[in-house]
């Protein structure tokens, strides 16, 4: 009788392998040898699932990405603060340091390679759901601010986030993860307090550009 | 008679060659061979004033910053106001996302290669300073902040403009020109407004840790 074969298991399996051989050898050194390895299949059985290194590398930043997604969601249930929220997935320890380290690579080489940009288009609007539904979960009157302004909320998140990543990687001396949290918890405080400043009175597009 | 040579002049010279070849290939694929041939020398002659390829390209983005750094001072002495001045520097045109990508690719190199992060720390010192003249020349009350505040505005000026630099590079559909101008004329305001609301008379590090 022949083996069955659950062929989604086996895809997830290799995206997970991908993302620790990623997150040890670092997205730009990785190979697909390195991915088989610790996946514990052939070169072969990888490409039988995945038609290139970039292919399965993305799967493993997806599945690194949902990860995050479910601890921000459920800790979002426990209804406590966006800061507290935003603090855990922030890079302060090994495992989301290696995370962030592999999402940097993968910014870096994207930006010569528009292919990558494409592929990793739904990652990016899976994001800004996710600290969309954050925000509003934590801040029941933003349902009375204008649209720009939610959409501007979402994004300087996403920047200054971006920023730490970078910083925390590079510059891990000079904002180290007690810095990373105060300096989040600022621009969170600052940025509530614009955003409450614009209510839905004054005209479309109107706050954000001033 | 020999020929007299001068050799600050000559390493600016491969400096400056190394910048129009890092943004022309991208700082993972550029080689010494494409340094020389932009500086119109040898490989060997490049070897003779850098000692290893990183060196060179770190020489290169030292002198893109400098540019950067004087650009931001010219405009500092015209007494415009802190987001005219910083806008300048943002990935809005093909010669500053083509530095923005340089950096972004050495922040992905230098996550794995600590030596990297040392030889580049004055950069960072001198962008810090950079950004700090800024600050204080556009906003006279940030002379009364408490100093944590005032190192707090650097830090989370930086951040956001890292944040840009990314998303400015890698997702420039959701992040026109126009989008981070908008973004970091607000980021701006939120932060001049959050830090003006701690004056002086707060305990040190109070504000900034809330």
């Amino acid at each position: 009788m022949p083996k069955i074969v659950d062929h989604d298991e086996r895809r997830r399996d290799i995206a997970l392998a991908a993302c620790r051989a990623i997150a040890h050898h670092g997205i730009d050194a990785v190979t697909l040898a390195d991915i088989a390895r610790e996946a514990g299949y052939t070169t072969g059985m990888i490409s039988h699932y995945y038609a290139s290194k970039w292919e399965v590398m993305l799967a493993g930043l997806r599945s690194m990405n949902d990860r995050l997604g479910r601890k921000l969601l459920d800790a979002a249930s426990e209804s406590r603060s966006l800061a507290d929220l935003l603090c855990e997935v922030l890079p302060t320890d090994a495992e989301h340091r290696a995370e962030s380290r592999a999402w940097l690579s993968f910014w870096a080489v994207s930006a010569s390679q528009p292919q990558l940009v494409r592929w990793s288009a739904k990652t990016h609007t899976d994001w800004r759901a996710l600290i969309r539904h954050c925000v509003i979960s934590c801040t029941p009157q933003s349902t009375s601010w204008p649209s720009q302004v939610m959409e501007d909320v979402i994004s300087s998140i996403i920047l200054f986030m971006d920023g730490i990543y970078v910083k925390g990687l590079t510059r891990s001396s000079d904002y180290s993860p007690k810095d990373q949290i105060r300096l989040l918890r600022a621009h969170l405080d600052a940025l509530m307090c614009w955003a409450s400043n614009h209510d839905a009175t004054e005209p479309p597009h109107g706050p954000a550009k001033r």
